[in-house]
C-alpha cells in the first residue's frame, strides 16, 4: 500500500478569558446575525449564565431567545425536540450553545437539521445510520463550554443515545465544527468537584488517546473525498496533547480539591480546549470506544455532583474506567509515546522498572486522588456484563481503527475484565 | 487601568504534506467554487507549479486561470495591477495564491478589493492610510506557500511598498486571513540555499518576537470592537513559537546546506507554518519594525539566490540583521523568556556567564553559519544612514507597541548603530 503523506488540521476561532462571553453579540454581529437561539440545559440555565449571554447580545442589535430543554446525555428524542423548537420559532441567523458537551452537541444537531433536509437518523454514523453528509452550509455556531472537559467546542462530532437501539453513536462532518469557541473561566465557577473530576478525566483521555493514536502516516493514502476530520496522530495534534497534559499535571488535583481556585480552573479550561483541538483532528481510541457501552448500559449508578434522577455514568468517568488497562494493552505499539505521556502527566512520579506500567500507574494514582470509582465494578458492572459491554464497544469501529495496536473482541473482553477493579 | 483578561486565536484550516496541493480543487468545490484565479509571481510560475495546481482543479469541475505578474516585494502599483486584472477577468468564486509572501499578500489585496469598494490606499494601516475595514465578506482564499518563511498563509495582514511615499506598510483585518493553508513540501524543492537562509531567519524572528512580545494581559482591557488580530504573547502563540524553535534547531542548517534534504525541508515548512500560527495572533516587534526601512531604503545590495535585476534586501534577511541587538535591548523586560528561547534555538550551546548574551549569541552563531551578511553594513548601510532608518522604524508604531520594553527613537538608533557590524 502507499502510505498517507498528508494530515489536516481544523479548529474554531478562539476567544479565551474572563469576560469573553459578554462579547458574543459583537462577534455574531460581524457575521450579520440579528436573531440568535441560545441552546442550553436546565441545570446550566438555572445558573443564569445563558440568559446573561443572551441579554448581552442586545447591545449589538441581536435578539436572542433561550432554549433550555437540552437533555444531559442527549438522545435522538431530545435532539429532535430541540430541532422542532428551532424550526417552529426560527429562522435564526446563528446559534450559541452554552453548557457542557450535551448542549454543544445538541446545538450542532439543531444547526445541521435547520439548514439541511432530512431526519436525524439519516445523518448518524454507519452502521447505525447512513452517514449522510450535509449538502448545504450550516449557520455560525458559537460554543461556550461551562464544563472543563468535553472539547465539544472544537470538534466536528455530536454524540447521542439512540433510544430504540439502545446504542450511543454520533454524527460527524467538518461543517458541524463551531465557528467560534468562547471559553470564559468565570462561567465554570459553579462546577461541583465530582463534575470537575469526571470531566477532567475526559480531558486526560482526549490528550492521551490522540497522542497514542495510530499516526496519520500509518494509514493508506486517501483521496481528498475520503479524508475524515480524525486523521490520526500528527505533529499539530501532538503539540496540543502534550501541552494539555502539562497543564493537567499542575492543576487537576487542585481544581477538584478547591472549586474556588481560579488559577487551577483557568488552567483546566485551557487544557480542555487544547486537548479538544488535538483530538478533534487526531481521534480517540479504545477508552472512548469502551465508554459508549459503559455509559449506555448503565444500571443504577448515580454519581455525586450530577442532577438527581436517572442513573448515569458521566462521560468522562466512563472513558477513564478502562483507560489504565487500555494503555497497558497499547503500550507495545508505541512505547516511547506512552512513556513520554506518563512523564508529562506525572512529572514527579518515579519511573517503574517495567516501562509499560508507567502510564497506567500515573493514571491510577490520579484517579484515586480525585475520587473516580474503583473500576467498572465501582459503577455497577460484574463479570456477567462483559459480553454485552464488548458487543457495545465493537460497534464503535470508527474509534477502534485509531488504536495504535489492532484490537480484537477478545482483547476488549480482557481489558474490561482486568478493569473490573482498579486498585 | 484594568488589565486585559481575554486573548483571541484565529487560524486557517491546514492541509500539510506531500501531494496536498493536488487536492485544492476538491477543497474549493466544497465551498461551491467553479471559477478560480491562481495568483503567483513570474519566478514561481516558471517552475510550473502554479499551472499544475490550476490543472489539477479541472478534475473537480473548476476552471482556473493563472495570473503570474505578482511583484516580489509587492508595491501599491503591482497590487493595483493584480486587482485590475481580477476585476477585468472576473468574477471569481475563490482565489489560490501559490508562492512566497509576495504572492499570498497580493492575493489578499485582490480578494479585499474585488469584494469591497474603494481604493487600496483607504485600507492601508494608519498613519499612512485610513485603516478602513471591509464591510463585506471576502471570498475563500487558499494559500500555498512555496518558500518556507513568511507565514503569510496564517496571517491577517498584507505588506507592500507605497512607492510615492517610499514607505513599507500594510493592510490588516481578520477577514484577510486565508481560509485554508496548503503546505506541500514538494513545492519547495527548487528553493536556492540563499532563499532558504533568508526566509528561515524570518521564521526564527517570527517565533522569537512573538514569544518575547508584550503579553496580552499587560495591555489595557479592550472593548470587542477594539480587538486586533495581534493580541500579544499568549498561551497559544507561546506553544506554536516554542515548537517552531525546536524544529528550527534541528533542521535549519541542514536545509541551507542541502536543498535535497527532504526531511529538513519538511521540518522547515512545518516550522514556518507553526511560527506563522503563533505570530499571526501574538504579533512581532523591533526586528520586524527595523526591517521595513532596511528593505525599503535599499541601495545596491543584490543577494545570492534571488532574481537578478533590482537591488533588494530579502525580507527575512532584513528582519534578522538587527535581531541580536534588539533582543539584547529587550532582555531585561522578560529575561526568562529570552533564555528559554535561546535554549530552544541552540540546545547544545554553552550558557554564557551573562544571561543577556545567550539569545544574541545563539542567533549570531546561526546567522554566520548560514551566510547572512555581517550587519547592516553588510547590505550597504553606513553610520550616515541611521537617521533615515530610525525614521522609517518609528513609523511602524503598530509593531513597536508590541515590544516588551518601551522603545524610543534613541533606543532604535542605538540598536541600528550596534548592528552595523555583527561579528
Amino acid at each position: 500500500m502507499a502510505n498517507e503523506t498528508v494530515f489536516t488540521y481544523g479548529a474554531p476561532q478562539l476567544k479565551f478569558g474572563t469576560g469573553a462571553a459578554e462579547e458574543i453579540g459583537y462577534d455574531l454581529a460581524q457575521h450579520g446575525a440579528r436573531r440568535v437561539l441560545v441552546v442550553t440545559d436546565p441545570g446550566v440555565a438555572a445558573t443564569g449564565g445563558p440568559q446573561r449571554v443572551a441579554d448581552a447580545m442586545k447591545a449589538y442589535g441581536i435578539e436572542a431567545a433561550v432554549y433550555d430543554r437540552v437533555r444531559v446525555e442527549p438522545t435522538d428524542a431530545s435532539m429532535r425536540e430541540a430541532v422542532e423548537h428551532a424550526r417552529d420559532t426560527g429562522p435564526y441567523d446563528a446559534y450559541v450553545a452554552v453548557g457542557g458537551g450535551s448542549s454543544i452537541d445538541t446545538a450542532k444537531a439543531v444547526n445541521l437539521l435547520t439548514t439541511n433536509d432530512g431526519d436525524l437518523a439519516e445523518y448518524l454514523n454507519p452502521p447505525v445510520g447512513a452517514g449522510r453528509a450535509p449538502e448545504r452550509p450550516l449557520l455560525p455556531l458559537v460554543a461556550v463550554p461551562t464544563t472543563t472537559g468535553t472539547g465539544a467546542e472544537s470538534t466536528t462530532v455530536c454524540v447521542l443515545d439512540v433510544l430504540d437501539l439502545r446504542v450511543k453513536t454520533g454524527i460527524s462532518h467538518p461543517r458541524m465544527r463551531p465557528a467560534l469557541a468562547v471559553v470564559d473561566p468565570d462561567l465554570m465557577v459553579t462546577q461541583p468537584s465530582g463534575v470537575t473530576a469526571s470531566s477532567g478525566m475526559d480531558i486526560v483521555c482526549h490528550a492521551l488517546e490522540s497522542y497514542t493514536a495510530k499516526p496519520y502516516d500509518a494509514y493508506e493514502r486517501k483521496r481528498p473525498e475520503q479524508r475524515v476530520p480524525y486523521c490520526g496522530a500528527n505533529p499539530v495534534s501532538d503539540m496540543w496533547s502534550e501541552r494539555a497534559l502539562g497543564l493537567i499535571a499542575h492543576s487537576f488535583r487542585a481544581a477538584v480539591r478547591d472549586g474556588e481556585d481560579r488559577r487551577a480552573r483557568a488552567d483546566m479550561a485551557l487544557a480542555a480546549t487544547f486537548a479538544g483541538l488535538g483530538f478533534g483532528n487526531a481521534g480517540v481510541h479504545i477508552p472512548h470506544a469502551n465508554a459508549y457501552p459503559i455509559a449506555g448500559q448503565v444500571k443504577d449508578f448515580r454519581p455525586d455532583g450530577y442532577p438527581d434522577g436517572e442513573p448515569m455514568v458521566p462521560h468522562g468517568m466512563s472513558v477513564s474506567l478502562t483507560a489504565p488497562e487500555a494503555f497497558r494493552f497499547t503500550f507495545q505499539a508505541r512505547p516511547e509515546r506512552h512513556i513520554r505521556a506518563a512523564e508529562l502527566l506525572a512529572p514527579e512520579m518515579d519511573r517503574p522498572d517495567d516501562p509499560a506500567e508507567h502510564l497506567p500507574r500515573a493514571l491510577l494514582s490520579l484517579m484515586r486522588d480525585i475520587g473516580i470509582p474503583d473500576g467498572i465494578a465501582g459503577v455497577g458492572y460484574g463479570e456477567a456484563d462483559i459480553p454485552d459491554l464488548v458487543e457495545g464497544t465493537m460497534r464503535q469501529q470508527r474509534l477502534l481503527v485509531a488504536s495504535p495496536r489492532p484490537v480484537t473482541e477478545d482483547d476488549i473482553a480482557g481489558i474490561f475484565r482486568r478493569s473490573l477493579r482498579s486498585w
